[in-house]
């Protein structure tokens, strides 16, 4: 296992630790605890509160994702293990802002149930809490059944956009039924090539050929639909593209945004060589490219990998995704 | 070898086509040549222009560096290899605005040579040229040689620190002399996990046992000054930070701006666990941190490693270091 680590077990806290050192004018713990963090600026009375969380080891998800424009808070778990429902409630208490938390986070059945304990710690104390799931990976169950899909980078859009509704005021009904709205029309796929090692159990997630990919695998290296040779990027992003294109019904001249994600060990330039074909597929399509987002939004360790998400926008989307944000890992000033 | 390309002998030149498609408002190839990129927004007469460039395989570095605020211009070359002088040519006469040009660049001999072709080029022309190198890696030549040193990550401070100094109107030489003071007061030390497999060559730059990390490796492979076994990154970082602090005299009470850089395959989490060892160090020392860069700024394709560089400040250097910037790789708004 070659990380620059000091002992597996320190090494969430030790990340969270450093994250509050360098940021402390964004990001702070809650009761010293490195599994709550939370905005460092004042709260907006009135505003919908957003909380989020998901295990360690994805950053930027989900932590980066805190900030002006996007979430408000974040439990943070050990590396691909949910966080607890109770860190979860300590976020929930403290973000709200008398107008209610939205819970948007990835569709995984361990944050499932304790964010659904949260909720229900939360009705106690009279806070009113809705919830949006991100499940955009076409790849983890076939269209239909998209409710049993898996949240990746795509989540990205859904806090960009959620955030940005919130920061407008408008109410929890609304943040949540935009945030839904954005989900719904989220795609991503990917492709890895090599597995990630979870500091803790020190060998890696799964074993795969030295001359193998496996398209379609998720961020914590649940199976794909194709183990292939390595082939041509332009192969891989030609397959993934329009894997996507024919689960969402894209019309000539429509508008999406497109993020190509690289999951931690791939350099960036073969995320634009990937851009490079996406667009010329669209392109080809009659489908516009109205924003993009190339590097590195949602990873797995040392993952080598990258996958290819879009976005189809309406007006309102459009409104809210070019809205500024800032945290420190991710800021859009135009 | 595992990448996500298509022939290796396109990569350089798929990669710049997939950054000009993406971003089209602020990056432009000269004459369809991928070798030259050029800011796209309209020149400012009377400004100075920055021009730097290198081989291919360090995204963000160098072509990331070309934006408001920062350079305006970059000859790419292939991978690790050095881009000609007829391209520097090029993007010199592109982006002379009737104040000169500074070649700002990293101190690697095929750069030298072929931007000391250039500057006679420029010249004939009467284009008037002065030249700073980066030469920042402490562990490539003793302290007292620091003119034989590598340039490395720490290049992202000359950068920032020149380019705020060309947009406020500076003349060539004082632009010229900024720059060099910002060389002056940078060091940099890094570790290599792992070598980076360069597209052409087809196998790794160097070998290293499962369980070593080489201390002072350069960003292609170079030779370092300790191969050990894996230790504990705080370990690492003292001897990193210390070996830095040895080379250039901090005071008690000293500012230095920090930058934790990932090589390419490194995860964020671990580059923050690093800041947090950087940061007691320093405090430790009495010496403050008054702005951090931690992320992936001078990589080595997929290499896992990671460098400390501090640059030490003075007034001057804390004005145009806060300045604004903006390139799709490297946005500072506050």
């Amino acid at each position: 296992m070659k990380k620059l680590i000091n002992k597996a077990e320190d090494f969430a806290r030790e990340t969270i630790e450093g994250i509050v050192l360098a940021h402390p004018e964004s990001l702070k713990m809650l009761n010293e605890n490195h599994h709550c963090v939370v905005r460092a600026d004042e709260k907006k009375q009135g505003k919908v509160a957003i909380a989020t969380g998901g295990g360690s080891g994805h950053l930027p998800l989900f932590l980066g994702y805190v900030g002006k424009g996007l979430a408000d808070g974040v439990s943070v778990g050990n590396v691909f293990a949910s966080p607890s429902a109770e860190v979860m409630h300590d976020i929930d208490k403290a973000i709200h802002a008398g107008a209610g938390v939205l819970h948007l986070y990835g569709n995984y059945g361990g944050d499932i149930m304790n964010f659904g304990m949260a909720a229900d710690l939360a009705e106690m104390e009279d806070i009113e809490v809705t919830e949006v799931l991100g499940c955009d990976d076409v790849a983890s169950a076939p269209k239909g059944k998209e409710s049993k899909r898996r949240g990746v980078a795509g989540l990205l859009f859904a806090y960009k956009i959620a955030g940005a509704a919130a920061e407008d005021m408008l109410s929890l009904a609304e943040v949540t039924r935009v945030a839904q709205k954005t989900v719904d029309n989220t795609r991503t796929m990917g492709v890895a090539l090599t597995p990630c090692i979870v500091p803790e159990a020190g060998k890696a997630t799964f074993s795969i050929g030295e001359d193998e990919m496996e398209i379609g695998m998720g961020i914590h290296g649940e199976p794909g639909i194709n183990r292939t040779k390595l082939k041509p990027i332009d192969e891989v992003v030609a397959e993934i593209t329009n894997k996507i294109l024919s689960d969402l019904s894209f019309e000539d001249g429509s508008e999406v945004s497109v993020l190509v994600n690289g999951l931690g060990g791939t350099p960036k330039e073969e995320l634009y060589i990937a851009y490079r074909q996406v667009y010329k597929i669209l392109q080809g399509k009659g489908i516009k490219i109205y924003r993009k987002y190339i590097g590195e939004y949602a990873t797995s360790l040392e993952m080598a990998g990258m996958s290819v998400s879009l976005l189809r926008l309406d007006d309102e989307l459009k409104k809210y995704i070019d809205r500024p944000c800032y945290s420190p890992f991710f800021e859009q000033s135009r």
